[in-house]
């Protein structure tokens, strides 16, 4: 079963947005056995949707559309999708309902509406109405041309409830699925090109219908097996046998046998064992911390920390020496080692994080020339600082700091245990 | 001039990774006077590739593609340009010299260097080599069939500086390019079709080359003027004139005269008045201050702050009272304003947020469910908590959260100075 997503509107091409619906569409959509074929972002211009439909029609048998729903001018999704079908626009008394209500509770009267507002709830008069719980514009199910296609509004949390609530129920209902299985591997220090060669013969011996896929990213890999079929726990058992040998064959680099990050596979690790963390950053901001507390139950294992951007935060909330500051500068191995262990102190967890570094772009010297990061993790044993040195990017010197610390922590951690 | 982006990978179909890089490349097109005509993911399918390629060509005349040219099996993308322009493959010296190079610098050897890893420096013999600075694939440039193609790798960093470095020079000194003017106008706290109704009349008398668009999120509406040309002296100058117009018209709401997010807004507007600021965050657990600190120069604003997960760290952090958590709880208008009272003393900044709340899923009880949030911002002057209520979403309630606050901040930051 394939389908395709059709993504509306300017604002992803021009680069002002990231389409993250899509992802998280594909997922759900993989999750029940649904391929995707295509993904593809069009613009808010009626004869190129019109081609996006009818391409999308002849390879996929459901076709999902988001945005262009809005209620101002440039949003033709509704129009256009009328013209497609060759049919008129009616008024669904719900959506006018619901439209009228959110605009109550948001203004405490009805006086004001608009007739933009009024327009929202008029659709063709061929969809089924997908009642939009957390916005005015309506959902839209049709069944034409022997497909399914779905138009939903481009509003992230609107369409996922949309999804959840409705379509996914709807979509599993009215097709018979096939079964797609997924197992995804994460290792940690090792190479694409070295994984491949240390399973290349467990790679060599997959059936046609399992393939596996790698996704590198800063220091870490994903192997990603995926298997097709037809029956569900046949074909799980048989991915997981696969799954098993690699895992086996590559077992000091396995971080999780999941598809989780890398910083949820640390969360999951120290709640098993009761350990706790806390962490200081400098560089990073916040960014290594809220990757955390991004994960339900991170509470658990995460205390907080401090964001001790400026070095006078740095003495308050960790008890940097003020002449260690002056004398080898915030970003030192030694400033590295005081906050680690200021946040051990002070925060009084198991495990510490602290990253200290120049992101950039401004502030770098000829010795510490922008991208220079001291990272240290430390337990009560054991401190570890490294020194690394990234590129003159801000975004990616933030981010491959917070991935080297979670790396280095997750090294720290299973070499404890072992030793432990 | 029209270009179209194909994407290449499963990882992205499978809903695995979201693809950051094609608004990233829209938006370096953009500015050069490059419209994207339609961005598409495919699969790692020969077929569903050759298609793909045809189908842009036939719309376009610049056509960029990224991923599939990693050195395992699942990549197939510089096989399938091949056969896709009729050519055979060739070694390049230079991509093998930088794939030897950089697998010395790793490993310190080149001993163990895999076929898989030279196989890197093979290229179609009808491409012009773009080196790859921080990758072992190197990218492709087609002169074909009247068009543009350009293959790049999908890992971002890679595809980023070939882009900076070479692909956006190249484009630029091979096209005879239009002109086109973004003009962007951020607002908050006024919904999209009260602000459509305020300017209507303008919107109306635009010309027909000046298009309009609402882009709403969570209580802001970025309004954004393209203008389609020719001079552009005379564009920007007819684009920014009917700015003006709609500025003037909502100045109430204006946050920012160009197209930044809100605490890029809030940054540019404390470093202009010398403000400084602090955060003790709880439940959205470090996500606003990495917002200020993504930018460069908000270490002249951001002093930094407390991420106060558990309660100990709320009494050791910003020094709020062992009896108001106990009376009242962590997530109370009581917390809320003596971390945000506490972090104003504590980091001595001039301004402050903070945050308390349940993010979920687990947490909420029948009086706090999850999503109940109490956001404070204050001054010396002027302590403000609002009571918020999301849904139960986590995600989406530490995003809101994020939003919310950063909007009251925007608010209390230019009602002081309307007082002042």
């Amino acid at each position: 079963m394939l389908a395709e997503i059709i993504t509306i509107g300017d604002e992803i091409l021009i680069g002002q947005i990231v389409d993250t619906n899509s992802a998280w569409m594909a997922h759900e959509l993989n999750n029940i056995g649904i391929r995707i074929k295509q993904i593809s972002s069009v613009s808010d211009d009626r004869q190129h949707i019109l081609t996006a439909l009818d391409e999308a029609a002849g390879r996929a048998d459901v076709i999902l559309i988001t945005g262009g729903l809005g209620p101002t001018k440039d949003d033709i999704t509704k129009k256009t999708l009328c013209e497609y079908f060759g049919v008129g626009m009616v008024l669904n008394q719900e959506a006018l309902d619901n439209v009228q209500n959110i605009f109550q509770r948001l203004r405490g009267t009805l006086t004001g509406l608009l007739e933009v507002n009024k327009q929202q709830a008029l659709v063709p008069q061929n969809c089924v109405v997908i009642q939009n719980k957390n916005g005015t514009a309506p959902g839209m199910w049709f069944n034409e041309k022997g497909k399914i296609f779905v138009s939903m509004p481009g509003v992230p949390h609107e369409m996922m409830y949309m999804m959840e609530d409705d379509v996914i129920p709807k979509l599993k209902s009215s097709l018979v699925l096939p079964v797609i299985i997924h197992k995804t591997i994460l290792t940690v220090g090792e190479g694409e090109s070295y994984l491949a060669e240390r399973i290349a013969d467990i790679e060599d011996s997959l059936p046609a219908h399992i393939k596996l896929a790698y996704l590198p990213k800063l220091g870490q890999v994903r192997l990603r097996l995926s298997g097709y079929g037809e029956n569900e726990a046949l074909l799980k058992q048989e991915v997981n046998e696969y799954a098993q040998k690699i895992i086996e064959r590559v077992a000091n680099v396995v971080a999780a046998e999941e598809d989780i990050p890398i910083e949820k596979a640390i969360l999951d690790y120290m709640d098993g064992k009761g350990l706790t963390l806390s962490i200081a950053e400098s560089c990073t901001g916040g960014y290594i911390s809220q990757l955390f507390t991004q994960h339900p139950g991170a509470s658990r294992v995460f205390f907080g920390g401090g964001v001790t951007y400026s070095n006078e935060l740095k003495e308050i909330i960790l008890g940097v020496k003020k002449d260690t500051l002056a004398q080898f500068g915030a970003v030192s191995k030694e400033v590295a080692t005081e906050m680690v262990e200021g946040a051990l102190r002070n925060f009084k967890s198991g495990y510490a994080i602290a990253v200290t570094g120049i992101a950039g772009p401004d502030g770098g010297t000829a010795e510490k020339p922008v991208g220079t990061v001291y990272i240290a993790v430390a337990n009560v044993n054991k401190t570890i600082v490294k020194k690394l040195t990234f590129g003159n990017k801000r975004r990616q010197n933030i981010e491959r700091s917070a991935i080297s610390a979670l790396n280095m922590l997750n090294t720290l951690l299973h070499d404890s245990g072992k030793l432990g």
